[in-house]
């Protein structure tokens, strides 16, 4: 029987607040068994951005990562942000080793082609961009990778990525390995029935019923692409994935973590 | 017989051109065996502390780590740098894994005490700071560890620390593993009997010289705390230690490579 793997993001909803983050930790640290953690940015990168005079250029309200909003994000999510979580999780007792895409070759994406829009030093990535063996050997000797959503494209040039999408990648490259669970921190408790009801949340959602809940308009807007994905990595061998709120993540080991999302 | 181990570090003067930085990570690769890469900071740190209107703090011609300091020296050390060239050696097949003294714990220093000068958010540190066992696990891994000069307290706090001091203390925990040299690359081609001559480079000094040297003014300045702390270095295990310069590395495996130190 594989072991088990946990592959956690977080987002800026956690990492923006000082109190949320530490009581994150806490509870990641507190996790059983073998575990990897994901974070993307925050709204440092955009302050330090903006202390630096990089202006922020956006198309379709996402940002363009010229060289400058690289060099921002390079020193916000692999330094300053990475560095400061794994100096929390050390003094939690929690052996945790803070990576980007290029340390140990972790993961190496590709530029995104430029079609209609530049989106400048953007990384697209799939399973097959992540080493397993590097992150098996870190995880076999006792060591908690922390990535941050900085990857390389193995010529010697750091790109800005998605954190969810090296989320989902992680966990379908380490299904080879390990049974792999993935979840997903964000402001939501879950998948709600009603959005104003507290008490609605759908605990756990089969693939064959992704179509009906949509047509009900249970799942809507930005919850369709996530949820997309999120089967997508199932069919790739990802046992289960969650998403839900960072401070119910205690509740995973009695199952009661946000939605449940299986075969 | 123990497997040798070569600890190499760089300063700004290499770090800050990045035509030598680019020679020295193309012979940094190609030095055959177990290695770790050492570096300090450079221009990029103070160039990012004036744009952000942080203020150098200076004692007795040396900075005060503040609070805005270590954030900046977090963001290009363990940022900026360290990601660059960790990119940049994957690139020429180095399998490299850029680290903070709290990735892994690698090395836990202790913030220096306030006495007459309170130096900030500095770390101090010994042999005994060092997870030889990290360490030792990333090169049986096949990676190439490469440290910038950040480490952590073990209670969550990162700290300013001094390379030179990292790469020694190192160098001598590693020999309790490895048969290790210890070689400082700067900007000297080593200890020179007349600094006006690029030909009278002293190719080796053995401990019991080192006196001798000092009265003949062959060392002086700022090359006696070097050269003692060197010495200090190989009384406590490590084989021998190389103060030279960093275009002439690959000198080295022909035991030609600046001053060697030894016994």
């Amino acid at each position: 029987m594989k072991k088990t793997l946990n592959v956690i993001k977080i987002g800026g909803n956690v990492i923006d607040s000082s109190e949320k983050l530490h009581q994150f930790l806490l509870d990641f640290t507190a996790l059983p068994g073998d575990k990897i953690l994901i974070h993307g940015g925050g709204k440092v990168a955009t302050e330090l951005g903006l202390s630096l005079g990089v202006e922020a250029k956006m198309v379709e309200g996402r940002r363009i990562t010229d060289i400058e909003t690289l060099r921002v994000v390079t020193m916000v999510y692999a330094g300053l942000i990475n560095k400061n979580m794994v100096a929390q999780l050390q003094a939690r007792g929690c052996n945790a080793i803070g990576l980007s895409g290029a340390d140990g070759n972790v993961i190496k994406a590709v530029k995104r082609p430029v079609k209609d829009i530049d989106w400048g030093f953007v990384g697209d990535l799939d399973a097959a961009s992540v080493s397993t063996e590097t992150l098996g050997s870190l995880l076999n000797a006792g060591l908690v990778p922390v990535l941050c959503a900085i990857t390389h494209d193995g010529d010697a040039q750091l790109l800005n990525t998605n954190a969810d999408t090296i989320a989902s990648a992680v966990a379908v490259a380490m299904s080879s390995l390990y049974e792999t669970a993935l979840i997903y921190c964000f402001e939501k408790r879950g998948v709600m029935r009603d959005v104003e009801d507290e008490d609605s949340l759908v605990a756990e959602i089969r693939m064959h019923e992704f179509d009906t809940l949509k047509n009900e308009g249970v799942v809507s807007g930005g919850m369709i692409p996530k949820l997309h994905n999120a089967f997508e990595a199932i069919k790739s061998g990802v046992a289960a994935v969650y998403i839900g709120k960072a401070d119910e993540l205690p509740q995973i080991n009695g199952g009661n973590f946000g939605t449940r999302l299986i075969q």
